[in-house]
């Protein structure tokens, strides 16, 4: 059984043990012949795979009632790995979603890294500082690179660790945030570990 | 005695209970001749007013040591106007400013509104909503609109109540921010109050 993730720029495989990327780009997926379960948001992708009879859309399998129409197939599947916590996912953007008992409370969305250094760049030169991770998180910042990086980190942190949850951090840049969120268990298969669980009761 | 805020853009004066603006680009100093007590986060302008005596730069009067090198003379000023608060100044950034028994605890930097919107609209198009003031802070998010005003707005509210201070909001978009602070205290003249209490000193 083949697993497939598709963003904007990749595919990503799980077969086996084994995971890899191929390029949206240059990846032909009828060269594979095997099944392959994926879920997409990447619609340009999704409108040339729903003619390939082995690939199989597990967006299909999924009760979005419990979910909310315009939420990324990627959170959904995320959250369903999950029975009782809050999901952090760090790429271009950040979706920090709750699950209670396995049930979705819903959840909201923070900008990335290389997003939000752009706007603090954007609004003023004077702002364009790298983000210090390694901040004193309980003290008032006192310097501009501090003053930034508080803006960005300590109100996410405050949020997050207020829904006194186990922390899944998951995502390209997971493992910046495990240094705010020390407490947190990266998991770079979260959403195979979800697809895994629709793949299970289907 | 006149006072005058200089920004980026205009000359914001005080004269007696009267406050108008002039713009940077089109606006002569030298077509007053009384005493104008300033403050100026413009550089060009600070160049062009240190030659004129009846203009009196007041950041020549502040300790910078109980403040930061890099801080904007404005928020100082502001804070200076503050005795025990939290100084939320809402404009193309938002700086967060805390300050207990006359003392500068620190502060820090968010996105304004406008650079926040372009932010999210630069990481996907998909993320292209305005901001939901009158958001429910107390729920979680099941919706797109929601999910962005949320992670712009709640982590911010969280943080700001979290110090438990009297909260103070000013600059442009400060009637915005009073729908989530909805115990604020709107004071659009506050960096006026910090310079006439510099002024008392000196």
């Amino acid at each position: 059984m083949i697993l497939c993730d598709i963003g904007n720029t990749s595919y990503h495989f799980l077969d086996g043990q084994r995971d890899f990327k191929e390029s949206v780009n240059s990846f032909n997926p009828t060269s594979i012949t095997k099944e392959v379960y994926y879920i997409s948001v990447n619609s340009a992708v999704n409108e040339q795979l729903r003619h390939l009879e082995n690939w199989i859309n597990l967006a299909s399998f999924i009760d979005m009632d419990k979910y909310y129409a315009t939420m990324g197939i990627d959170r959904v599947v995320a959250s369903m790995a999950v029975e009782d916590g809050i999901v952090i996912d760090a790429g271009s953007a950040i979706t920090v979603d709750v699950v209670k008992d396995s049930v979705f409370m819903g959840g909201f969305i923070y900008p990335g890294v290389r997003a939000m250094s752009a706007c603090y760049k954007n609004i003023s030169p004077a702002l364009d500082y790298s983000f210090n991770f390694s901040l004193d998180l309980e003290t008032l910042p006192k310097n501009s690179q501090d003053a930034i990086s508080y803006g960005f980190l300590k109100t996410l942190h405050r949020e997050v660790i207020s829904h006194n949850l186990p922390i899944i951090l998951t995502g390209g840049d997971a493992t910046f945030f495990k240094e705010i969120f020390p407490q947190a268990n990266i998991n770079q298969k979260l959403i195979f570990d979800g697809m895994k669980k629709i793949i299970s009761i289907i």
